[in-house]
């Protein structure tokens, strides 16, 4: 006996397998779009046409009656997995026709990842690994551009070692987490045209679209125009920033962030609290940063100890951070809340706007964590 | 004059549309599922349905070549619009019939929330606020339960002053988000039934399905399960805890969380760096970190003053993370980057398996992210 709750699942079930069929050719049409822009050489990506594609989207479920926020939510994702898809076909190539790249420690994961993406738009990849000097002449034998990516204790060394080797009409270029003095390292050792990069990126995405990339010029910023534009083309939003500008920014950005991740991950153990008794007592927000902490020891112990030691200028400030602790802690030490109140006006007084802005987009990716992990 | 570019693009709108159509089917049907569960008093979410469902649609998926893991954010993310939906309709009621609730505080932000789905459900609401302590004898009359959901810092004022007017069978439970102290307070103040909760959830969700309530048993178990078997109805999560279990681990999971916000936001306003800034530079995990740190700045400064400061072992807690800082300056002030790998490694091997799953888990997020706001 069939009871109307069963009728209306089992409706459903039918709307889900025809979303999935739409899906499937959704995939198949973003395959042939793609196909056609790599035909007429347009970018994967142009912010505008999605802008316009989403802004329809939502009038579109206004008028059926569904929630436009929710909706865009619901077009990006479909989106993604046409991008996705991307990335296992070819991509479009810069003007000027194919040209040859040496990725200077191209066996890194980062390298890799943009050595892949050269290859599918089908430049010729050459890699130097640590073994390869032997073969130098022979890899850079009518090079475009060399990338150097490598870890950045070693990249000024490697740069010097690297560089009375180019031919003067080839980039030199680099992806250091560091832009100022890597530039400077590239300018006085090579005499031809200089990049500075940062891909502002793990090398775990999908595929480079919607990602950022740093770009710092050097010298000669005509000789990379190509380069630039092959970046476009993969969807990639590239930033062009000072140098000196890039590397303080990153000092708070990179070398603080995983500097508090290491005290609060310390303090648990120290505490012998582990994450599985948080996690059952977690709200979504406090999971996902938990996650945020946690995800960092999963990765390079070396790695991390390089971005956080860099440099004398960001120990200097890791340091400033925890004198400033020292404030915060005699408030907590006097029982002063009033004096807690007051700092924290203040914080929310400098944060302005940007506080509204930080409760509505957590708000979603809390909602969109609670979907998927409670 | 068309070129298969433009043909491809428009049948792809034309998916696109008969999504949305099919969206709103699926809404209407998720709405007549839930009156079928209402009306046979089922409740309105079951996690072993959902996982059978999420499996079934993983497997449709890989069948026609689309990638399992994107399927189920696919389905998720449908299902949490008809869920969405629920909140706005009516809630199934627990057995037994309908009851009446005070609400202590109900005028605050959770006491509304709960309110609402306390009245969706058929029970009688009411609400008691700072004014209205005249009139208690009238607002208790006949409640099967009142619920204090008040700041912490007047929560032992306010069941002091209640509990005296409450009949013997009347239960009294709490919302605060310290249970030892709290509980003891009822216990001392009514004979009756007690029950310890805490939701661990903002008052902003779309709805109560799939959050979490934590709940400490005092007094009477049997006279609390119509209300535990409510909340099950609506779809909390109800996990029952040890009160000092429970606080222990909530002064890390709030109180250290809130208190490292501030310590970042503190310290970006001492630097002078604005979110503005960082934001252009950031990649979608560290736009992630900040949004979190921004939101609290848009929120009450007395109500996270009351958090951190709760009480003596709170504030004990947050002094021994700032002390735990030091270990950690001494590193970073000697240059002892062995020293940085060793405690890495040291939280690392802490971490186990968790370091892994926090990173295909954060991963997830980063990438959903990416999407949503590059």
């Amino acid at each position: 006996m069939t009871t109307p709750l069963d009728n209306h699942r089992q409706r459903l079930d039918e709307v889900d397998a025809q979303m999935l069929n739409l899906l499937r050719e959704r995939n198949s049409l973003s395959a042939k779009i793609l196909e056609a822009k790599i035909t007429a050489g347009l970018p994967v990506f142009v912010p505008e046409r999605e802008q316009s594609k989403v802004a329809n989207f939502r009038l579109a479920a206004a008028d059926l009656g569904l929630d436009p926020e929710w909706a865009e939510d619901f077009l990006r994702l479909i989106m993604s997995s046409s991008r996705d898809r991307q990335s296992r076909t070819e991509f479009p190539q810069c003007p000027g026709g194919a040209r040859t790249v040496l990725m200077v420690g191209g066996g890194g994961q980062l390298g890799r990842c943009y050595g892949r993406a050269f290859a599918a738009s089908g430049h010729t990849v050459r890699v130097l690994e640590t073994g390869d000097w032997d073969r130098i002449a022979e890899l850079l034998d009518g090079v475009d551009a060399a990338i150097v990516t490598v870890p950045i204790r070693v990249t000024a060394e490697v740069i010097a070692r690297l560089a009375p080797h180019l031919a003067a009409g080839t980039v030199l270029a680099d992806f250091t987490s560091h832009k100022a003095a890597p530039l400077q390292a590239m300018l006085a050792a090579h005499r031809g045209p200089v990049l500075g990069l940062h891909p502002m990126h793990g090398p775990d995405v999908a595929n480079l679209s919607k990602q950022l990339i740093i770009s710092c010029p050097g010298r000669e910023a005509a000789a990379s125009i190509w380069l630039l534009e092959q970046f476009r083309l993969w969807g990639l939003r590239v930033q062009e920033l000072e140098p000196e500008h890039h590397d303080r920014i990153m000092h708070q950005v990179q070398g603080l962030r995983h500097f508090v991740a290491l005290l609060h991950g310390s303090f648990m153990r120290a505490s012998n609290l582990t994450p599985g008794d948080i996690l059952d007592l977690s709200s979504p927000i406090y999971r996902a940063e938990l996650m945020m902490t946690g995800r960092i020891f999963a990765q390079n112990a070396e790695l991390y100890a390089d971005i956080v030691f860099a440099d004398e200028d960001r120990r200097a400030l890791l340091l400033q951070f925890l004198d400033h602790h020292q404030r915060i802690a005699a408030l907590v030490r006097e029982d002063d809340k009033a004096g807690f109140i007051r700092e924290f006006e203040a914080i929310g007084e400098f944060f302005g706007e940007f506080a509204e802005q930080a409760r509505t987009e957590s708000s979603y990716l809390i909602h969109r964590l609670a979907d998927r992990f409670a």
